[in-house]
């Protein structure tokens, strides 16, 4: 065991300070990465405040985690000292199962192993997240960083919300010649657009903030629709191929599947803390369309996510914050204060 | 125009009786068909209540029609006079759309014709269905039927039920190695697992009716699950490729969309008079799981089934009322009493 520098909080009702932890030495198959930066998701603050079920403590969030490997263990194949790496929201998982075996680790029968929150033989029982110094994790679990160094820490998000919205849009066929909408433009919608974009799709963003017009059409979106004007949504209506839906707040979704082609699908990304109203099922009969639903991605294809933003230069717009302030950017992200993500500059934790 | 003879209602709260009716002389593409039978659906006995908007009155319902051809048109060229044939739920779409191109004409965008109930330049500017005993529709509209002639009477359901199943059981690629469930056995339900057992399938009836397993085994399902007992329903979870669900009235889809594989789709052939509970969005994002919805199918679909269902020697399983019955049929129907199909002996009209 290595000591490492961590922030994270001992009960949901405490803020997030300064803690020492614990990493284990790396086994045969392991890579120690010291970790440069770590973006801020939404699930951070759901765990960490207990929201959802489930939190051990102490909990250390973060799985938007890019470094550079320090040391390897002696049948690391992948990697070497000095790679610049990315960790993202899982560290393992049963490998044995028909998901994994499709490279649908995320999927895992037995249940994946989330980079924090999730169960480890090492100390204390769970596992530790990125806001911390240095991270050991299993190679395969590991994912390789091409961008060039002045983009790492905008690189960071990419790894759960880039993954969480390429997947959905690689699985249906988002490409040229076909209309894709993006419902929500923060932490997750924002990069829907713009790999929607890279993708050679036309883009339409829903917003339900006029202030963000100009912004989504920055981003990459052909058109912005805002959610609230009937008459500017329902002129769109039979027309989509796919909808990515960002937003996990409850909210209505038949306008949205009335916008959807013959065998169009509307994606849900995010679990509602109330459910949505009952959607109508009319709209789904009487065009064979789809409501379905997407969980980040495979290793293999958060590679291909990683390698496919760096081919097309794409990054998430992000504002850097010392770890000292992770609480007031919880508190603003609430708000929707923030274009488009928090990344955490892990320098600060030596501060 | 001709003379017809029909049965059918003078309003929403009026019994069905004999009435007159008028078909207009077969155009230049007109089939002119003399109806030997035809199904009951619970949608007419929907429409003739009124207890869907919009039913136009004098309303003879009647959607499943097989019959013989007595005239045609000088520019008809698929049949001739004496020809068996059938017709279905449509009786015209616009032909221009790209649904109507793509040999979808039951997504229309400017909507199908209904085989009754739908707008005609013919009097009284409704159209008026198989409840009669004679129709004349277009060609191309119109069904080949090439089942021996002892089973005419019970392959007049495939024509709404038989492709209502066949469609998304195809659309969703169910066959060989495929385990498929079927909701309800029904008018619709019966026809889901003998078709979807002929395609291959591995198929799992679920019925609230206990009494309904050894039927359920007979028609062809593999296996049977009483929807009621959670314990029997679990042991399926994360099992199904697809599931077709042929009930209409409200109820939990959790249990449903539990049981799909990932990547698995829950498909609703009936639309709830009053919502479904609102699914589990994680039910859906955990295992990139879908809901969807099918409506009927199209003509060529209709042919493709209809010449399948003759090669595979599939019917449904009928009770033959004479038309004075109708309403005893209907109420019989709503009680769930009959196997599985009342069909409409058109002979009985004379009577």
């Amino acid at each position: 065991m290595t000591n490492a520098q961590a922030f994270g909080a001992h009960a949901a009702d405490k803020p997030l300070e300064s803690i020492a932890i614990t990493r284990r030495e790396p086994g045969a198959t392991d890579v120690e990465i010291d970790i440069a930066y770590c973006g801020v998701c939404h699930s951070d603050l759901h765990t960490v405040r207990s929201e959802w079920d489930g939190t051990l403590f102490p909990c250390v969030p973060g799985h938007e985690i890019v470094g550079r490997v320090t040391r390897v263990g002696g049948l690391v194949t992948k990697y070497r000292e000095g790679d610049v790496v990315g960790v993202g929201c899982m560290v393992d998982s049963c490998g044995h199962c028909r998901e994994c075996g499709d490279g649908q680790e995320q999927y895992c029968e037995n249940g994946f192993v989330g980079t924090y929150n999730g169960p480890t033989p090492d100390e204390p029982g769970h596992t530790f997240g990125g806001y911390s110094d240095r991270i050991v994790v299993d190679q395969d679990f590991v994912l390789r960083i091409n961008h060039p160094a002045e983009q790492l820490a905008a690189v960071a998000p990419l790894l759960c919300a880039g993954i969480t919205t390429y997947s959905p849009l690689r699985h249906w066929n988002v490409g040229p010649g076909k209309k894709v909408g993006v419902v929500g433009i923060g932490g997750l919608g924002h990069m829907g657009i713009k790999i929607a974009h890279a993708m050679g799709a036309h883009v339409v963003a829903f917003t339900t903030s006029e202030n963000k017009r100009a912004d989504a059409h920055a981003l990459g979106a052909d058109e912005v629709i805002n959610s609230r004007n009937t008459e500017e949504v329902e002129q769109h209506a039979n027309s989509f191929d796919f909808i990515l839906d960002t937003v996990a707040a409850s909210h209505d979704l038949d306008s949205l599947t009335a916008l959807l082609k013959r065998d169009g699908t509307l994606t849900l990304v995010g679990v509602p803390e109330h459910p949505h109203p009952s959607p109508n099922v009319g709209h789904l009969i009487f065009k064979r369309r789809s409501i379905a639903g997407s969980l980040i991605g495979g290793i293999a294809e958060t590679q291909e996510m990683l390698d496919f933003c760096a081919d097309k230069g794409s990054v998430a717009e992000i504002e850097m914050i010392p770890i000292q302030k992770i609480d007031e950017a919880y508190d603003r992200m609430q708000r929707s204060d923030v274009k488009y993500r928090f990344v955490i500059d892990n320098k600060s934790l030596a501060g």
